[in-house]
């Protein structure tokens, strides 16, 4: 399946392009028929109803990468294929004050994240910071759903998260490292909070994915080979990334000469808060994959933290102080032929500021499998694409 | 004067290399000298010795761009043209029971620094998290002496400052942002603690300075000038790194291809977090420039976070996780024609094993910096290299 992660970054300078024949739905209806999915996968409505909210608040910005493109193989057929619960046990093993270690006993990482966020902010809020750590997660959508709670609830946020091995370590080849997430939000005086929700490798399948469906050769960097060199014939990477014969570089690329050693080390500084804090699994235990080459539960983990900016010298000054910096960057001199300068999160609100009107733009593939989805659960109902 | 940032990254790759004729002084003697002189400048004894003990944690973890060859410039004559205080008053203007707010009053940002990461970790020993945000500060030394505290405490430990401006935002030509380093440290079982500190450009100007230095042209992508292009020109680009014309680039490079978005996404977030909870300073407010052309006070800000790995699961637990995680690292498979993989922290242990029974090399300029600062106090010892 095709993931569009491209658009987020690329959106408005590639403007037009489309991938395939899109169709806009509306968003009360993918709503609707989400969470009616996943209750019928057994995810109770409730939790059903947060499900649905993380998935579609990634498509809200954009984010075509975690959003109903993920819907089927990220979510249903996990669930399908019982490595993940979809009951959720938030289960509490130690709390003090402000922290707290919960096990997810592999239920919707959806829900799990949203309640450990929701304790941290509470933590916060009585005692200026809070933080949870979660281990026998399963994939909790987009990190930047956490953070942009933490900011509404005017405290800086800040998220993690452990997955599948494919960071390359600076100097090796393996792929050891999730590209895990050091996500980081806070709120302004604008209209969006701040929020930057970022893989620590340059990029992720997804953007490579896009170079060879368009014939583009990846730029060189991003990929590592078994053999040390910077990989660029895009369908030979998404190949060789499959049966770990390349690796994805870390933010700063192959080696040291542009700091590599950087993304490399925020990779890492996540990978062991998102396991070391809980005792949970990390790096290659990560791989969803048994000895024996069956599908087994990932026992992700992650990392919640809230620190409330009223216990500083106040949300309102905050988020003055926060808003005059971002506008000062906006407004400094542009590169010559480059249209505007963005702070983290903005494109993601302007994206949303188009979407709210024009609904949810559906490609082809995932037309396919909503209405596979459908057909699978014996439902008659006419999808509006249909 | 040269700084010589360069042997920490490129230390095992150019081995023998030498700036310049280096003498090796005793570390008894170098603690000694500039301890007597800061108390000379007016600094009082126990704060002496801890501006002492920053400075030379760099110099010992090999970071000699902000070791003894810092003494001079960034700390003696600041204090000589009143730009900064050697009394240090630390005022608590705001407390809670995990977080604070300082002023610095423009004292010495070493005193400062350890200070406020002293309450953090006071308060995380307490109630499992700290969080202080300091004002009107001034250069506080390496960050990641800050983290080493609250490594050693059992805390994991984050911290970062602001700075004169340097960086460029994505799609930018302007200096706006420092290089705000996001500095990350954790407890392991190991002889030495997990310690990423690192700005958040690709590089600093002490890597350029070094590449004039031997000639090298400098890597595309670590510069941007006015025009938007990026500078290899190294000499070139150290005038214009003076005069505004050109920027370094944040980690991930000029533009978006290679994911630059990200390292300016970490400069900002280190420029709010130095600024935002603090009512403090920030962005062109950093240049140290009057509007007439005057030296002044930098009014620096900084953030100290410390959060008590005991909270969780436990301190031994977590070092051990740790540990296991980062020796799975190093132990992957290396990259063709490289010699060994490592850990954040680990190549600055390495050399403080080799140094600790060397001493401290000092190169020649900074031989001349210390003989004149001998000489300008009236003194009359002869120094170990005279």
């Amino acid at each position: 399946m095709l993931t569009l992660q491209y658009r987020k970054r690329f959106h408005y300078k590639l403007g037009g392009i489309q991938l395939s024949q899109t169709f806009n739905v509306e968003w009360s209806w993918i709503k609707d028929f989400v969470t009616k999915v996943f209750v019928a996968y057994g995810i109770p409505e409730d939790d059903a109803a947060i499900c649905t909210d993380v998935l579609l608040a990634s498509d809200k910005k954009g984010i075509e990468s975690h959003g109903v493109n993920r819907f089927k193989p990220i979510y249903l057929d996990r669930l399908r294929d019982g490595i993940q619960s979809p009951v959720t046990n938030f289960e509490i093993i130690r709390e003090t004050a402000t922290t707290a270690v919960v096990d997810g006993h592999d239920g919707m990482g959806q829900v799990i994240g949203t309640k450990a966020m929701q304790m941290a902010i509470d933590k916060a809020k009585e005692f200026g910071m809070g933080m949870v750590a979660v281990r026998n997660s399963t994939h909790y959508g987009i990190a930047g759903y956490y953070t942009d709670m933490a900011a509404k609830a005017g405290c800086i946020g800040m998220t993690g998260t452990n997955a599948r091995p494919s960071i390359a370590p600076t100097f090796g080849v393996e792929n050891m490292l999730g590209t895990n997430p050091l996500t980081l939000g806070f709120p302004t005086d604008e209209e969006f909070p701040f929020n930057l929700d970022c893989a620590t490798s340059i990029s992720q399948r997804g953007k490579i994915e896009y170079f060879a469906r368009v014939g583009q050769d990846t730029p060189e960097g991003m990929v590592i080979g078994r053999d040390g060199s910077a990989m660029t014939d895009s369908p030979a990477i998404l190949e060789a990334l499959v049966n770990g014969e390349a690796a994805l570089a870390p933010l700063g690329g192959i080696g040291e000469e542009l700091a590599g050693y950087k993304g490399y080390g925020f990779a890492t500084f996540v990978e062991v808060l998102s396991a070391a804090l809980q005792q949970g699994n990390f790096l290659r235990m990560l791989s969803g994959i048994s000895e024996t080459g069956e599908k087994q539960k990932f026992h992700l983990g992650h990392f919640f933290i809230a620190i409330d900016t009223e216990a500083f010298v106040g949300l309102e000054s905050f988020k003055k102080t926060a808003g005059d910096i971002l506008r000062e960057l906006r407004a400094s001199e542009l590169a010559p032929g480059e249209e505007r300068i963005y702070t983290a999160g903005e494109k993601e609100f302007l994206i949303w500021q188009e979407r709210k009107e024009t609904g949810l733009p559906l490609n082809e593939g995932v037309q396919k499998e909503l209405i596979a989805i459908r057909d699978d659960l014996g439902w008659t109902e006419k999808l509006p694409f249909e």
